[in-house]
């Protein structure tokens, strides 16, 4: 039987990593799961506060959609794009089931980059535009465009595509506008906005690309209006709005979408990770009518080889109407309001090291800092202490940056949440 | 029941598809399939002489990997990349049993486009420069860097990343070096690769990327000494050299890897499609030692959600095994050999519309044309009517400009190829 040692040491010698040092990892080895549990290859179980890369929302190894997969692998697994599937059918009609009116069309990918790659394909088609504007704190996948759209630290050693401009954007705890209130730095960030639109050339900025609600960079609910704001600025100057739900979507923010939670509509929706909580690889473009017939007779310069694959539309139709039968959405939201709100400002209230509680839904970021006053973040070595101290009790965490991410499967159970709360609150408390 | 009329039309009402003007769409709707044969919803059979998108090497449904799929499914489908995972492990190891001595560590991704993505990736890092060279005839995928190094049409709408800089490779039909021999054009086609390394300035070029054997760009083998000739120029210039495998490996070729066929050995091979048949979403880059150490201590800048997917890394061991086990890249070659090789030699000699034969393996071009003398390719009429009559008479075709390529699973028995060339045959009479 394989034990963590021996899977780790197997891993160690043939995989390479996603975004690491290759000769320092230590990978915790997973064996299994089910729900908001995970368990490794020496019976040690984890509340899975991760959700593995925020993907896992419908936590693990849900029933139907396992039946669903398995079902499909038996009756065909693969089918090329250019033919008609009809799972993949179903699987459109179920997202375009909890979309606003405007939107007509998916094109699926394999995940959020080439999601976010196709979206900007089309903003640059239909506009005939170059540009695209996003934030600095964002990231939109790994791919050529996608990356360079990113603007967090892994921009920086891949920027070779053109045509990327980044803007700051709302948040009040860090503002980059001198601002006071949320009222101040919401408008501030807007004109912010409108003065790149103005100077960069409205005629040559196909789209803005922005996370409905940015997620590894913070977590950073937009300000009320500002989101609105920018669709005025998009319609005012002809630019594809196109809203990144690749990590805020399918109940993650205790809405189907993030952005149905504030007071936009996009013209391009991407999306991944909770549309079928990752089981099987799956993102892609949800399109308007108008973006959507814009391509009747012109060819749409973009494909890729499992776009519509089979067993990731049937993991996705079983997803949805398991979130439907389920209310799962409102689970999330429910938790968020009666759960992990109020437990997070209490701990807030009780340490220190808390500087701001973000958030909502299952969609939660704890800004953990060395001095209240300062803002300074809390330096990396108290970041790992926490992080190891929380695998040690049973949690496993998200961290990203001088923060801790409190992100459960949509399915989490009042008690798993107060639990995991409790476990927080006692690594917070060694720290 | 569905039909193909109820299917088609879902898939047209919300459906977005690849590489097409939307309007005119008249997708043939799956089923099933079982081997070489899949079949509609109609109850009309086919066989299956496209393998998709020359995906599906281990033909439709295989059992082993089916089963592979549903057990996987049933214990653990997602894990984050950052966690060990056995059957990941297993994945890595099952390709490298297959690959040269030099490579040490598998890069999974989820298709072929961040495949090459990520290994361009890998090649700027180590080498510290930009460029990468690569032919006009090829396709890399539809993602930033990929599709501009792609060579064909697909990468003119989509040019917005930098540093790519493309060649003319050795295709003696077409000579662009006014050739009139395999020797002359293989000896001008590195005289004219190394006079593009030279003045773009060898210290700017990174990689040259190339398909081990050109697939959707017309089948193009190299003529013998060219990828040792491109080898020998990487060598002299200190340039890293990737072979994109996407299409050409697994059997495909008759061999695990095209360049096995060939006097070559790279650095990085990029792979999807056959290596798991396309049964679930995978690619991914296989990095020789000296690369994979060079990230010991340096962060590698790129990753993705799901990198090293448990499904995926399922499908792909067993795929893997039943290879082993069935003599897979065996029998493509030697259906290659005996039944494809002389059965297309026989129609060239019968149809004037041939112009060329060429491929091994399971991967063959008809080179179609007006005219020999003047080499004038066949009209897109006259490939729509092929196409057509074809699919009519049950034979799934892929046809590229003016070729048919011949490329069924690498499973095809004797008996199935030789239905595939009477088709063929019949098809090509009735042009
Ligand atoms: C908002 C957002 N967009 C895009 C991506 C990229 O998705 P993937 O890793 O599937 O390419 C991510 C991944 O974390 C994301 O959080
Ligand atoms: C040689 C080659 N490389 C890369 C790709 C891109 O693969 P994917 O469509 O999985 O992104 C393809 C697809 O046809 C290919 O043939």
């Amino acid at each position: 039987m394989a034990d963590n040692a021996s899977v780790s040491k197997r891993d160690r010698s043939s995989v390479f990593h996603s975004w690491s040092a290759q000769g320092s990892l230590d990978p915790l080895p997973l064996a299994g799961g089910e729900g908001t549990r995970v368990w490794d290859h020496d019976g040690k179980e984890y509340l899975d506060f991760s959700s593995m890369l925020v993907n896992v929302n419908i936590g693990h190894q849900h029933p139907a959609v396992v039946e669903a997969i398995q079902k499909q692998a038996a009756q065909l697994a693969t089918v090329a794009p250019a033919h008609a599937s009809e799972i993949r059918a179903e699987a459109a009609e179920a997202i375009l089931r909890h979309t606003p009116e405007k939107f007509e069309k998916v094109f699926f990918t394999n995940g959020g980059a080439d999601a976010n790659e196709n979206a900007i394909r089309m903003a640059r088609q239909v506009t005939g535009r170059d540009k695209v504007i996003s934030r600095y704190r964002s990231y939109h996948g790994n791919t050529g465009a996608a990356i360079v759209a990113t603007g967090d630290w892994r921009r920086v050693p891949n920027e070779y595509a053109t045509g990327h401009v980044h803007v700051f954007g709302p948040y009040l705890y860090r503002s980059e506008f001198w601002a006071e209130t949320q009222e101040q730095e919401c408008e501030r960030a807007l004109h912010h906005l409108r003065r790149v639109v103005e100077v960069e050339g409205p005629q040559s900025v196909a789209a803005i690309l922005l996370e409905s609600i940015p997620g590894t960079a913070g977590i950073l609910v937009p300000p009320p209006g500002y989101l609105a704001g920018v669709r005025k600025i998009a319609d005012e100057f002809g630019i594809v709005l196109i809203l990144d739900e690749v990590m805020a979507g399918f109940a993650r923010a205790g809405e189907w979408f993030a952005f149905q939670g504030q007071d936009v509509v996009p013209d391009l929706i991407t999306f991944a990770k909770g549309v079928n909580s990752g089981y099987v690889p799956l993102g892609g473009v949800i399109v308007s009518s108008e973006i959507a017939h814009a391509f009747d007779e012109r060819v749409f310069p973009g494909g890729l080889t499992y776009s519509g694959h089979p067993l990731a539309a049937a993991s996705a139709v079983a997803s949805i109407e398991a979130f439907e039968r389920e209310g799962i959405v409102e689970n999330a939201k429910r938790i968020g309001q009666d759960v992990l709100g109020p437990g997070l400002a209490k701990l807030a209230e009780k340490h220190d090291v808390i500087g701001e509680v973000r958030g909502t839904g299952v969609f939660w970021a704890l800004e953990l800092v060395e001095d209240r006053a300062t803002k300074k973040p809390l330096a990396a070595s108290g970041i790992g202490a926490l992080k190891k101290k929380l695998i040690a009790d049973g949690l496993l965490p998200f961290t990203a940056d001088n923060r801790l991410h409190v992100v459960p499967p949509a399915v989490v159970t009042d008690e798993e949440a107060t639990r995991g709360l409790e476990l927080i609150d006692s690594a917070l408390g060694s720290l």
